[in-house]
């Protein structure tokens, strides 16, 4: 089974998910700057959402990078991570359109935290393929990035109802903590190259 | 004729019609739990469709991954099968915003009967092609699953006016039996190489 | 310069023509098979304009199999091509919509008119850059279905103030004529093999 | 890192990008020619816009060509400039349905020079990446074209005020620039090859 085309589908996906997010901004009637306002959370709200999927094609393209090859199950567990980064636009909409109110803010923390739980699956399942000495393996051993973002999620769902702001800002933290460069895989690579 | 070309456009195909189809689950306009219910059953549509899409995509990858090459016949099958494939989130949407209603869930049978018909077209051409002794030829001797579905989706149709419920039933069940793994071409590949 | 790169756009830029003109056929409101009735239009509008679409991607993917090399004129003549064939979704629909009016009949036939022009361009290009003895030259020389498709398509936008439904069955007829099997490309690549 | 799989998720965002703004070309209700008069400035705002998306594509393509590896930095610096261009859809459509009024030309001027900055960013990282003596490096020594575009945009977004067509006419002469050939990369190729 060609890992090339898991890929190519991976990149369609994603590449429809981030790029129809754009067709929540609606035009606004009016022409004046002040019909612009309206859109400022939902703009925020794209923003944020546009770099936790380029956080997930980053982060899926290093995993598959690292891995030899695909099984049944890696495919479905594909799916599912798919699955999940497509409900990333509607929550993102709902967020945007009720300027962050804390429901839609509740509700985009357990899209995020499903998301985060199917990468998970899908990494292990690679790994459990590749086998534990596999490069993707000790990379992610150090994987503190993975552990610290489903807590992040669920201190943000259970924030949205006391306070909006500190939710939300719990968001663009954990998204934050991945912008940070992640060497982990090449890391490993080059401590074996030169070994 | 290049079979990668084929792959890649019916990946972007799939790729766009599973993720288009999100874009039915409108967003609510209140920010209450409440205000989520009523998407409650397009979600479940959603969720059907998303795995439908997900086991097409999952057998056409196997199925081109096992044909050596492509002809103009193939090419048309292909679009035939892309065509009822994109018929599926107009049906989706149909079913979840009635509520699992009997003249849509009977359209969504037709749908995925047309689809499965056209899978079959586009499989009988590839081992026309390919020739009766040929690993796919060999693999798909044993294809009970392809054999049940179109009897299922035939069932669910006529059941829909009964009882919409077991209709629905009858749809989840028949997407079910594709997600046991299924190692027919692997199986028939691996036999092979060990003789 | 690649030609790989053209081919994923171009596949990709008609993936998503071919899959979003769907979201013009609007889901009812009502649950009832009457409700369907006003889609039938909107419905045969979408099957036509998915057979000219796999025919021009069909037709795409022979051209550039042909082709050695790509130059920025190519690239833009490409481009031009798929801008034309962009408006397919919205002259489909509008079609559609009005139940096969005269004027959107004859917009339909204006935006295939030029896509063919458009088409025609980026051959000629194509053919400049290969060579008058290349494949593509030899196999092109035959084209009589190139040649008659804008005669047709120009028939078409005048009979539609006469008849609406002549008109639509010009453009039907135009399609099938594609449908034919065209050996054109191969013919001349097995005649120069069996030299 | 792979820079083929860049590559085919940068397509794949231009590709949805420039065919969903046909989207925002909404079917008029009636069926006369008059029902597309409204849609003439929505018309030529999607073909000016289409055009800038075909050069951006065309320049991305050159510069990935010329470009050996890719590092984290030039994979975000790229997300960030497909963030902007996904923004032209939005864009577009404000400026067209407001018939090329003052804000919405400047917002469209604003989205033009954030791509403008974001591309220069992503091909300084790239030709920092590359060294200095590279082919990039030396193309773009000659990079008068990338230094005049955001000139021109802030003129157009400052003469948007004044006069809204010698806004849109500086947009379009920002655009005509790049449509001559512009044999940069190749030139410096050639050279290197030919010495």
């Amino acid at each position: 089974m060609k890992k090339t085309r898991l890929e190519a589908f991976s990149d369609g996906v994603i590449a429809i998910i981030i790029t129809i997010m754009v067709l929540e901004i609606k035009v606004p009637h009016g022409h004046e700057f002040a019909d612009l306002m309206p859109l400022v959370p939902i703009f925020f709200s794209y923003v944020l959402s546009f770099i936790y999927l380029g956080i997930y094609w980053n982060n899926h393209h290093h995993m598959l990078h690292a891995a030899t090859h695909v099984t049944g199950g890696i495919l479905w567990a594909n799916l599912h991570l798919l699955f999940w980064l497509s409900l990333i636009p509607f929550a993102t909409a709902w967020v945007g359109e009720n300027h962050f109110a804390a429901m839609p803010l509740a509700v985009y923390g357990v899209v995020l935290l499903m998301a985060a739980i199917a990468y998970y699956i899908l990494q292990s399942l690679i790994i459990k393929n590749e086998g534990s000495d596999s490069l993707l393996a000790i990379a992610v051993g150090k994987d503190w990035k993975g552990k610290l973002s489903p807590l992040l999620y669920l201190s943000a769902i259970g924030v949205a109802w006391l306070n909006v702001w500190v939710s939300a800002g719990i968001y663009i933290f954990a998204a934050f903590i991945w912008l940070i460069p992640d060497r982990r895989i090449e890391d490993v690579v080059k401590e074996r190259e030169t070994e």
